[in-house]
């Protein structure tokens, strides 16, 4: 088996398309046009006539077609785009109507501006939270090592940094356009060893090879920075934003950046967080430390995106006041409206951490003066890294839809003073491994992120649809409703075992796999659960608790502050509850406990039974990568069942009600 | 500063001798008696005549002295020595005599025959439980890092493996023979990378340059050996013991070794245990694994230590039967006998690993004819990592006169078939760090564990008193006390603040510092507390529990065995105890174990505020490097009191009965 091309199967477009002949019609050419033509002949070996006549599908700029410049429209065999942009995503669009018989006609413009993926790729070839081999940028050409690892120190590999897989890069240029990608970073945000120097000869002219790539799948390149690179290379003797030979160090690097990249997008910035670091460090606030980065790229349209995951990660368990969850709200609230038009906050969906079950962060809504992108991540960090079964879909919808001041899909847009400068960004899911995923499955989060950030009224179950219709086009309709039914169950399943109603952060520290119920407890990331023989949650009303409920809007936060009209699943993420509390359900809070660890064990195994009864109905390399990931999915299953079930029974002496193995 | 000379100050040693002749009465000349030439001429500087008249000390051999060969006589000016070895330790101890002016009239020989250090350095540099930098064998000439970590893979760092720090090598092997020591034991008994090949060519030469240092003080040099060697270095198809062309591999290496190191000690060997490999796995025990190589070693007197703590490092934690602290017990008594002359079972004095409290290992006393080794651990794995002071003589002569069918001290002794190759080890606690401990303090627990193997009568005190005259000679009687007053009672202090009443194992997985009470309690170690909200404890009694506490003699078995007869100290090892239940001292247990958190604060408070007085006193890097230390210690026990206590409350909901601050 060579590399997967996930749904762009080539063999099966050409078959589907072999009698056509393609005409391009565009009045000048550029990276984006010699892209078209080349995937057209190249990659799908079909034919392209320069004669129109001759043409059966014909591919037009038409630049009055809509505001939007991403806009495509598809008119049986016509193809056509508001620039050469929307010509690219439109003929994508065509080959999916194709493939999966849709009516040939669509006229369609994205809802987000900016759809973004964050590569967390080291100059080692390894990447923070991946679970699918190595980095497809950075490591050895032809090496590929498991990484999945609870630290992320970068190891000295020598200057030859660069994997030059180019043939990788174009496959993952080709799928990234195919659901509408429009700009990457390529390193981890954590930025080190020679991660800082990417920025500057001769590491940019070798960033440059892959944004051309990029360039002509209509996708920007970006890179992470260290934010205190003018110390660390530059060798001053501080990054102060305020100071003159700091910004005039970040002028001289950006400008010859845009000389080597002349498209090149922007920066992407973590500072002040988890040990980085960033502009408190001089007593200067986010703004200012962003906007000093701003000045500098205001000549060339470029970016900064700064992202808010801005914490006290010395928090004291002693302390029950204190509240990470409000970290990001309180430090960037009192800065709306003080970032200048080319910056924008790069804001988690949750307030935590991209958790099995989180509220909505509350800044969005509440910021109305500032650009905003709403952060994701498809990497399964905390949802079972790719080994469990996690379509994400259905709780990223959520999010998006979740109204505070608004629902947060328009609020993120209509409250960014640039909309352009806004959008959605997620973390990729995607390493060296054949499969690009680790899991198979797992391609449909990455595909499900691209088509939610076009289309943000599509639903889970369509977009997962699309999908399957789209990876599995051989497998009868019967077997594609069988993988349809466990993976749109498989993030409520995984919540179902997990830590319980949204309390959080019970995993094995640094892995973030696998159960340890005091893991996090009294540890300095300000990720508590607080229980004890009578209870258990944090108590974050305003009544009573760290008060972060009064960070959303009254109607919201009077939900949430109620015990009695919070939903259940939201129940432990506010409250600090009795055991023998009744929830909505009728239930006890810990028999609830019990009873979703039990069912959540028994959703994996019926899984399996489902997955092998469609063996031979899907290719043998699906099947095993599956069917062996589920085996350890139903070990880690069994094992947070266990483990969650004995040490509420430990700590409450409540028996489990139906007498289920509960052990002491 | 230069590179510690712990209590063998020559300048100081200089002083005191600089009017004396030193005289070498000897019949002829061997490795050992030059370097006590050397020691008198290059180490010291002082007089050396060849002239019997000249003289005013006199070194001799007298071999009617003793039936033991290492035993000495000083007698005023003349110290006699049974062998050149026993001069050499009688030279030593005429230092230490004359040092803290003690009458020059000694005879003394040791009672225990093998005194042993064991290494668990890396052929990277790394030390696995190293708190003290870099190996001073293995590692770059140079350099020194600390390398206190969680794993221990070893790195590739090329072929050039070897620190060749001469220097460095001589004074460790004056240390150790001053203190009695005469076998160590190089690397690592987790033999991993180039560490397998140590036994072989290039590598052996290497280790005979190192070997012929420590030869002249007096000190056998051994080897730890991968057992899955055959397979893995010899490119055999098998490591199985019965296998003929095993056997004869085996035989061919260590017929090479002797080549090269005439008197090579012999090997460690760490077999079936934590993931090593070993005999089990060919269907062989472990008397089959072990005679195989003793059989190889027999014409060259060399010895086979075999390791006992062999345990199912893949517990079931829901499975309450069993019972890792039964493991060496019962993969080892049904062997006694069986092993060859050469071989000596080396095992730990406690049955789970090093603990801060555990019960003396039941092995001791029932194994009759079997050569034994007893093993400590000098290194702090568990007992503060040298920054938290610990003095752990006192826990481990409790352990030798410990009786279960007499003596621990004897039975060792008395209990082996060839008495000679019976005595005490220990894994070693230095590193590259200027005061070779990390801490200037830990320094005593190795000078006292070679004093303890030499005389078992020792008492903790008097050990700890003749280091502190002997490394603080310049300080005054008071400031000399106030140490003494510190350190004894640190074992006892860190028990304090540690895991309550012996139950073990509540430290952060992996690195073995500071406190997480559940960090073990759901893994596969099996190294539980089972605390829940009515109590906590392991139940190992007959009646009721795991069965552990008949492996004792009757009298102990009862004694271990009874709620009411069983020393509160070593409650929880023994019984799962309810909260309220009252101890000998009067108070419930949950009181117990708030009271000793709280105490434990104390006393390290205390210890600063001691140490503080003494500013001045001694000399400033060792007044530094402590003070240092104790400000961590601080944070640790505070760290371990809050945590250990706020999990008991929130189980028990029991408040402590004074209102002290515990956090809810």
């Amino acid at each position: 088996m060579g590399v997967d091309e996930m749904w762009l199967n080539s063999s099966k477009i050409k078959d589907t398309l072999k009698d056509e002949v393609f005409y391009c019609n565009f009045d000048e050419e550029d990276s984006i046009t010699l892209r078209l033509r080349s995937e057209i002949v190249n990659w799908l070996g079909l034919k392209l006539t320069t004669k129109q006549e001759l043409a059966t599908i014909k591919l037009e700029i038409d630049n009055k077609l809509d505001k939007n410049l991403e806009a495509y429209r598809i008119k049986g065999q016509q193809i056509r785009g508001t620039s050469s942009k929307g010509v690219l995503y439109g003929f994508y669009a065509y080959l999916r109507r194709k493939l999966i018989k849709l009516p040939l006609e669509e006229t369609s413009a994205p809802q987000q501006a900016l759809r973004m993926i964050n590569h967390w790729d080291q100059v080692d070839g390894t990447i923070e939270r991946g679970y699918a081999g190595e980095s497809i940028f950075f490591g050895r050409f032809g090496s590929n090592d498991n990484t999945d690892k609870g630290s992320f120190e970068v190891k000295d590999i020598g200057t030859d940094i660069f994997r030059n897989d180019f043939t990788r890069l174009e496959m993952y240029g080709r799928f990234l356009a195919s659901i509408g990608i429009n700009a990457i970073s390529l390193n981890n945000v954590n930025v080190r060893g020679l991660g800082t120097s990417l920025i500057v000869s001769p590491y940019i002219e070798k960033v440059s090879e892959i944004a051309k790539i990029f360039s002509s799948f209509g996708i920007k390149t970006f890179l992470a920075v260290n934010w205190a690179a003018p110390k660390l290379i530059g060798k001053l003797s501080s990054s102060d934003p305020l100071e003159r030979e700091v910004r005039l160090w970040w002028t001289k690097v950006i400008s010859h950046i845009y000389q080597v990249i002349p498209d090149f997008g922007g920066f992407v910035v973590k500072a002040d967080s988890e040990g980085e670091p960033g502009p408190y460090q001089y007593g200067r606030n986010h703004a200012e430390g962003a906007n000093m980065l701003a000045e500098a790229f205001q000549p060339y349209q470029g970016l900064v995106i700064w992202r808010t995951f801005v914490y006290n990660s010395q928090t004291d368990w002693r302390n029950r006041k204190s509240d990470r969850a409000k970290a990001a709200y309180e430090n960037f609230m009192p800065l709306d409206g003080k970032f200048a038009e080319n910056v924008i906050l790069q804001i988690k969906f949750g307030p935590i951490d991209f958790g099995v079950r989180e509220p909505l962060m509350p800044l969005f809504g509440a910021l109305k003066k500032t650009n905003q992108l709403m952060e994701f991540q498809i990497t399964a960090e905390y949802l079972g890294h790719q080994i469990d079964l996690n379509y994400s879909v259905p709780q990223w919808l959520s999010m998006i839809h979740f109204s505070n001041y608004g629902q947060a899909k328009d609020t993120v847009r209509d409250n960014s003073p640039v909309p352009n400068n806004s959008g959605f960004v997620a973390i990729s899911n995607v390493g060296m491994d054949e499969n690009w995923c680790g899991n198979k499955l797992a391609q449909a989060n990455f595909y499900g992120f691209g088509r939610m950030c076009w289309d943000n009224n599509l639903s889970a179950e369509q977009i997962l649809d699309e999908w399957l219709n789209l990876t599995f086009t051989e497998i009868s309709a019967i077997t594609q409703k069988k993988i349809f039914t466990i993976l749109i169950s498989s993030n409520r399943t995984y919540e179902l075992y997990n830590a319980p109603l949204s309390v959080g952060s019970m995993m094995v520290p640094h892995y973030h796999y696998g159960p340890a119920i005091n893991g996090y407890e009294y540890d300095r990331w300000g990720a508590y659960h607080f229980a004890d023989c009578n209870g258990v949650g944090v108590d974050r009303t305003v009544a009573t608790g760290t008060g972060y409920t009064s960070l959303y809007e009254s109607s919201i936060a009077k939900k949430f502050e109620s015990l009695e009209e919070i939903a259940d699943e939201d129940l432990l993420f506010f409250h600090h509850v009795n055991y023998r509390h009744i929830l909505h359900n009728g239930k006890t809070l810990i028999q609830t406990i019990y009873d979703q660890h039990f069912e959540g064990v028994s959703c994996v195994k019926n899984y399996i039974e489902v997955w092998q009864s469609i063996r031979g109905e899907v290719d043998e390399d699906t099947y095993n990568n599956v069917a062996e990931r589920l085996n350890l999915q139903l070990y880690n299953a069994q094992n947070w069942c266990d483990q969650v079930n004995t040490y509420f029974y430990r700590m409450s002496d409540i028996s489990d009600n139906q007498g289920r193995q509960i052990y002491k």
